[in-house]
């Protein structure tokens, strides 16, 4: 007996027949005893649908008509999906993401959460309804519609879950949970009975591609517990909490890998202070996401100076390091996208040592060679060439036993 | 220089190429001086698509959830005529119904405007931005879309034309104006280039189909002055507007005919007060729209009632007669679906006489036998068969000069 909030993405809604499973499937968690609120994405390739169209008469779209736009798809898949639990005689209302008290700021097509007033949505969850709202959007201070952006839909579930303290907060998808590795990689993987807040960030952030990082930030701050299952078949998923004592006790919680990242390697750079700060600068203030930075000094006055970017801002990452070569003093610029990112997570590290000598031993062991190493507290993460990125994640699930039963 | 509000159908913005069309028109009014507010239905087929969708997962999809999916039509449709209009560099805006500040009552699918608060789509006009408003909607008291029902565009234009005082109301079509009859079936059908609101309704409720009743109710208590042009070609349309003196020289106006009709007649019933009031009643308790109603009285103590109704209805209408047919004391029931109702409309006919008898005149000269005969001041309407519908128009219209020059 709690209340519940469970969210569905777009292929869990695709058509008619999806809608149907969905609405069975929420039926179920409501005649357990729960109270349900439902966060839907818009219906399959709708959202697709409505930048294409849009597209084909602005190819730059206004950003606020743009979420004016986009925000139908999930008002339509709402509207349905409430008609659907009326088909099977169960009382539910549809909101729209303002109507549910989502209120954002004012950063059209990614706006953030500013403000939850979720007294309408309360009300109607008193009369026992099923409240079905429309995930991705909220009302701006300009009273507009805004969209919340990439996996906006999750970050809405969470927001609800938090602002009605709801007992959890299930995003339902077409996998099961979250697994050690992926399962099409390691197919001994293992779906995580548990995982902590900040091992789920640093694997949502690494390419795991199972819940977008803001949505577990907002978890994380709110301390609601995720629960990511199937919509499929129905059984319990991984939970994504705090952190507790014994989840320490495990080292290595998962492995994952990142295909999309490519490197850049800039040669011959003059070895003096402030250089390596104006190329940052200059390629934050173009919205590129630097991630992995490696400085080798040499004693000639010179450096060589490697960094990773995501793969599809290579193109922009050059122009820009080109266009200042004569202000860096920099010989040559050297790109290469066959690389990947392999990372091991686990909260465990922070109190057990000698696990990234563990990591590369094994690697080297399997001449497996690394370009780059960056860590954090509870990760690892090393930059190899992509045809080793598949062997790579099989050697550390099996070096760190992940698959093994607890 | 005025202020102008437009409104466009469906099949004004079926696709990308008709919006860029509409957005080319929509600037030349502006170019000439004019400040515009647009009112704009869903692309093409979208409604129907939407209400299939719904009825494909429940037949009889609640009314609220069926307004929240069919307002998402207009959204679109407002979204991307915008963006047409930013691509042809103009300054625009688009506002659903309830930012424009369009109120309305609780009934749902077919919910009446109650209240116009345009403050904020005035300001947009004050910036000298063109302002497109998503029609057929508005908020009700419950703070939900309400749709407006058929026709429902054309409501919003001119309700919005009303509360911010503009100059004129123009209704963009794919015909050119009102006509003094179906072109289709009178090729020397005339153009008018004016019509008197009270003209144009007894038009429009008799299938003349170029505007809706209510939006020239709307006009005529609000008297904003309309204006039904093509959206195709630019020339001037016609002007439905108040009664103006000069409009009584002209007897007839238009010659309309409805083939949408059927007849039924209720023989021998018991010629006693009270029968027919109970039949009537019935009737309408049950929304079917009786419009013509003829009563003949034999020296038996038995009556024959006939009547019409619309032809969608007939199957109800019978049924419901015939369930009370011991109440009413009746023989028999006929219905007839070969029937057309044809209509002359004229605010002249108050001051001239003799109308009605060369109306019959002509009928019966070329031996179309007239079965019921119903006025008004300003209409005459008979039922005949509807094989000789198109001939009666053509003779009506020729008798009463209609294709003259003036």
């Amino acid at each position: 007996m709690g209340v519940i909030v469970q969210k569905y993405g777009g292929s869990s809604v695709a058509d008619v027949e999806c809608m149907r499973r969905v609405a069975q499937r929420i039926l179920k968690t409501r005649d357990a005893g729960n109270q349900v609120v439902v966060v839907v994405s818009a219906m399959g390739d709708t959202t697709d649908d409505l930048i294409d169209l849009a597209k084909k008469i602005n190819p730059e779209p206004n950003e606020r008509e743009m979420d004016a736009l986009m925000a139908t798809g999930e008002q339509i898949s709402s509207a349905i999906l409430t008609m659907a639990l009326h088909q099977l005689g169960a009382d539910a209302v549809s909101l729209t993401g303002p109507q549910a008290g989502i209120f954002t700021d004012s950063v059209h097509t990614k706006a953030k959460i500013r403000a939850l007033k979720p007294k309408r949505l309360l009300a109607q969850l008193k009369k026992n309804r099923v409240v079905v709202v429309a995930g991705f959007q909220g009302l701006n201070p300009e009273e507009d519609i805004a969209t919340l952006g990439r996996g906006g839909s999750d970050t809405t579930a969470v927001a609800l879950a938090a602002a009605i303290k709801a007992d959890r907060c299930q995003i339902l998808k077409d996998v099961e949970g979250v697994y050690t590795a992926n399962p099409r990689v390691v197919p001994e993987a293992k779906k995580l009975d548990e995982i902590a807040y900040d091992e789920m960030l640093e694997l949502a952030s690494m390419g795991a591609e199972v819940l977008q990082s803001r949505a577990v930030e907002f978890a994380k701050n709110h301390n609601v517990v995720l629960e990511v299952m199937s919509s499929f078949v129905e059984k319990p998923g991984t939970l994504v909490r705090e952190e507790v004592r014994n989840m320490e006790d495990i080292v290595v919680r998962g492995v994952a890998s990142d295909k999309n990242q490519a490197k850049v390697t800039v040669r011959g750079l003059e070895d003096k202070p402030g250089v390596a700060g104006l190329m940052f600068t200059e390629l934050a203030r173009k919205s590129i996401n630097v991630d992995m930075i490696v400085q080798n000094v040499s004693d000639k006055g010179e450096t060589d100076i490697t960094f990773t970017v995501p793969r599809g801002d290579l193109a922009k990452t050059v122009r820009t390091v080109e266009g200042m070569q004569s202000d860096l003093g920099a010989k040559d610029i050297v790109a290469n996208e066959d690389i990947a990112k392999i990372s091991i997570v686990g909260v465990g590290m922070r109190s057990h040592s000698g696990v990234a000598a563990r990591m590369f031993e094994a690697l080297a062991k399997h001449k497996i060679n690394i370009s780059m190493i960056a860590t954090s507290e509870i990760k690892i993460s090393v930059v190899i060439a992509k045809a080793d990125a598949d062997k790579a994640v099989q050697v550390l699930h099996r070096v760190f036993e992940l698959g093994k039963k607890k």
